[in-house]
């Protein structure tokens, strides 16, 4: 296999994409300036109001270096360390962050079988025991990534559905949104729709893989959560110096519909491979569904091998050859034609 | 006083300078297509290679969002939850970072009363006792920030000797370099010679400070300490996804004397501010000395409280009336006479 | 249901038992004079040396006040934040210490399913990837319950097959032993044999529930892991300021075979209740195995619901109406035969 | 020197001391009969009711194993990781719990120069600084110990104006009382007056110095900051499972006035320690109040040396030659002659 550096990281992931030109020029705007640090800038000042406009006045937007950052975080501002945080088996959450979440909250997570990415109430539920009992961790937030990790996306009413079911409970919903214009795209929904609006409590949006250079966002839709969120955010060395270089790309991001045309261009990149592959008879796509940015293609071992030689992508379940192919908003049609060209090419004896 | 984010931030701190032209081109270079997140991209083995160009072949060097992930996980990196840190009171990891190193680590940090931010070994040698006893926090780490918070700057051979000090005793010397390339510049030395050369176990070294958007990096001189480190960062939510846009950053400010260039001059700028304020007869500097790019003045009352209108600086010391100000690699000649100015019109009844 | 205080605990937990007449003795001596707190006193001397008789000369061993106490601070021992440990998930550090193992090691549990309380290498190895990825947490640790929650026994062959697979991998075997004695037994073996001769690294060895009032220790079978634990403890809490009282009662409980005696008693009365239960057509014993000193037995619903107005036991598994009756040193005959008669009563329509 | 287990522990500590008979009796009476573990048995029960008949109604109060354990949970219990407490630089949680207190809450410690033993409002306010800013740890316990790490003793007054100053601010006053038996004897007051009636909202109360083998309760004067304790505790390795043996110990120092009648003895015979010291002029007890049951004497280097071959004590300030004897409830009057008359000897030259 060639070096990694060399290959062909198109599809690797959306944060192999690089910076939108909009983006871009916004942070050298930005730069040309003294500004106060650590937020009390008017960089920031716009961007938590372009947050307001799309989420609603009531929320409290708090912004990080990172995703994990931003989960973490998040999700230790609404617990204790003796709580339990419920999540899909293949929550990025559970296996993608070194054990973040348990090292920076204490907390257990109590994974739940996923199907094709999502958790259903009643997985869940067999997890909610032990309520009251000094031995047990005490359940306390349901996470779900919206859109999935296998690319799929949970509906408005799902969302609801869950957030019903977790606040019945005295529980939140946290969201892993690092992909939520994604989904939100996906649904034909705007954000406060697929959030506010559905009773997510704590949401992480990210910002990196849909044309940002870095950095993501913390809200919260119930500002008791956030109360005490400024020291959390230090502590947890995730307070930008230069802030303004972050809130400059969120307030571009929000503007003019970019985080809509972003995401949507890379679904209906997504959509395309898709549809392509699905000619070829060797090739299986699962899950079936492609809601939002991510491809998940089953080939035959030989093909990933020949594959890989130019193509840097993830092997997503080695038993089943499933490989991921995630498109972004830069993924032009000549990538996918391309790609797909030399998968056809990989299957032929 | 005014809204903080009109009135003048330029001597507020070095991080609310801009970004240098040269690196936001290397950004905007590197933005134009596809590379593999997390490091392995080339951007990053350029960078990797730079730092080995002024510190040696035989470093690990890990790049990080920030300056408190620099070094909360730095010290993690060389310490075990019962061990102990001594450093200055007025030490960065001791007053400014919200509790992070206590969080990261469970250390304990034993401050030392310091002398115009430098701490000496005979202070530091009554810290160090309670060694195998177990009701005791192992002292294990030294920490000096070098420029120091108050803008003086160990020599060489002060450096050396608290290096020597520390080993013999089985402690590590860590140094929170968030200004190192002014003190670098100070000494007339390069950046090996003030770290490596001297006996430093591990370094952040700053960005942020100097000219850059955001990143630092961490130094380790010992590959011993560093063996694990990977997971140690990724686990601190320190890893950036989209990493070569600090890479290119560190490749420009490590290229052609820029990091040197961007020193000296915040540094001359500071040395220019101090020449003029010692002018003023009711004006005291305090550090005399004035090492680096901070000049620390004590001022009337009354001044600070009219100067506060225009300008955003901050009152180190209440008590003391004694006031911080720091250049960048952007003030102006202008700037400096400006606030000369502005501080000569406050001192009139 | 009666209040809990005034039922009949007896089969609730083998730490709801008395402590032995020797074992009171002996703390009774020990309380006539003065001795130096923390463990330099001569009762401490005597009992690491009863350890070492036991499980040989090569061991650290460390007295703390619990059993969660032992086996988090344990795996503290061996493990960095980001490691995972590998259990059964149904194991008592995974289900019954409110999240303390990720609480004090600040690593993520990797829950393998069990077979009526026991892990085989093949499910294990499932866990087992990710080595050298900084994204996952890095298996370092399979650890066991012998005798296990659902009263077997690992064979001696087992633990060693476990032991080479785990070090073939760079991993530890930690052993949760409260309930070791009653394994030792069951099996035939003295303590050494299926714990040092077999390639178990740290040992959890239990007193509480073999006949002493409070009490644990933690054997380091390679003295490389425990060189710094005496901190561990004193941080982690467990450090006990009057150690002679717990020292006097392990020096007892491995003198004169008590420890054996003890668990004999309790398994024999073990395996005459499942004798008697397996008679009553309606009752079902799952695990069929009874190896140690707990019957779980599968009731009618009603005949719980009846049983638990007078006795006060565990309703393992509600679905499958699987109750836990534990026996201890002090079970008696005649506390057999009265449960056998409650629970033929309580069958009856 | 002799090796420490041969050497005299009567002075070296309140720890080394016995157990009181009467606690023997109850432990040994506790012993009899099975009890359901963790907590839900009768001696817990009566126990609670003891503290709240010293206490008053309104109080939660939790036991745990030991002191260390008592002192960090129930600091827990009142913190968010990003908080700062206030303790004296001599206090035991500052210096002699190795780190305990940073680990279990995440928080800063922000030690204050003690006058034997104690703090003053005036310094303790230079402490409170940086509130609401996110660079800063937060102050939010002022910790004491009753009595003094130094054996002074704060008036009721004191105490009163500490926990005024502490509420006006928004801070916990937390109360380290591993002997407040003492500290009330010496102040004749009972135990609710110099806690709940003068406003301490969280107590450590010993046992294990004041004539129990081990166990420490933690006393909530205010049941919101006990609502979730449980599972700190469990999750802390602090909850015994054989709780009921605590229990009885606490039962029996509460009743008929022996938790009074043993540090009224151990007081006594401090005082007729000090007297006797008090005549040789070679000696000076400095702190020179013995207000409780330690006795600090300056002697002769020489001294020192000669009675630390027959006696097992802890030499306090090495530079100062300052010594700490401590009484208990079991030092007898020969006692204290034999180490005057040893004292005595030693001084000759």
């Amino acid at each position: 296999m060639s070096k990694s550096s060399e290959r062909n990281a198109i599809f690797a992931s959306d944060n192999s994409a690089g910076v939108h030109p909009k983006i871009r020029r916004a942070i050298n705007a930005a730069g040309a300036k003294h500004a106060i640090a650590y937020g009390k800038d008017r960089y920031t000042e716009t961007a938590v109001a372009k947050f307001q406009e799309h989420f609603g006045k009531n929320i409290d937007v708090y912004f990080v270096f990172g995703g994990t950052g931003a989960n973490v975080l998040g999700l230790q501002a609404i617990t204790e360390p003796f709580h339990a945080i419920i999540c899909a088996d293949d929550a990025h959450i559970n296996v993608d962050e070194c054990g973040a979440p348990e090292r920076f909250t204490g907390c257990k997570l109590l994974p739940v079988q996923s199907e094709d990415g999502k958790i259903s109430i009643a997985r869940i539920e067999k997890e909610l025991n032990g309520f009251g009992d000094q031995h047990h961790v005490q359940p306390r937030v349901i996470s779900i990534s919206q859109s999935t990790e296998l690319g799929t996306v949970y509906t408005a009413r799902e969302v609801k559905a869950l957030a019903a079911f977790a606040h019945d409970r005295g529980l939140f919903l946290h969201m892993d949104g690092a992909r939520i214009c994604n989904a939100a795209v996906s649904l034909g929904l705007n954000l406060k729709q697929i959030t506010a609006d559905v009773g997510v409590d704590v949401l992480s949006f990210g910002g990196a893989k849909n044309g940002m250079m870095y950095g993501e966002a913390i809200v919260f839709f119930d500002r008791k959560c956030s109360e005490q969120f400024k020291f959390i955010r230090k502590q947890g060395a995730q307070l930008p110096s230069k802030m303004r270089f972050i809130s400059a790309q969120f307030e571009a991001l929000l503007s003019d519909g970019l985080w809509q045309k972003n995401a949507e261009h890379a679904n209906r990149m997504a959509a395309l491979l898709a549809r392509e592959l699905r000619k070829l008879p060797e090739v299986r796509i699962v899950p079936e569904h492609v809601d939002a940015n991510a491809v998940f293609a089953i080939l035959p071992k030989r093909s990933i091998d020949r594959l890989l030689q130019n193509y840097f992508f993830h092997v997503w379940n080695e038993d089943l050859s499933q490989c991921r192919f995630m498109t972004a908003f830069d993924t032009t049609l000549k990538d996918v034609e391309a790609l797909v060209a030399a998968i056809r090419k990989s299957l032929r004896t």
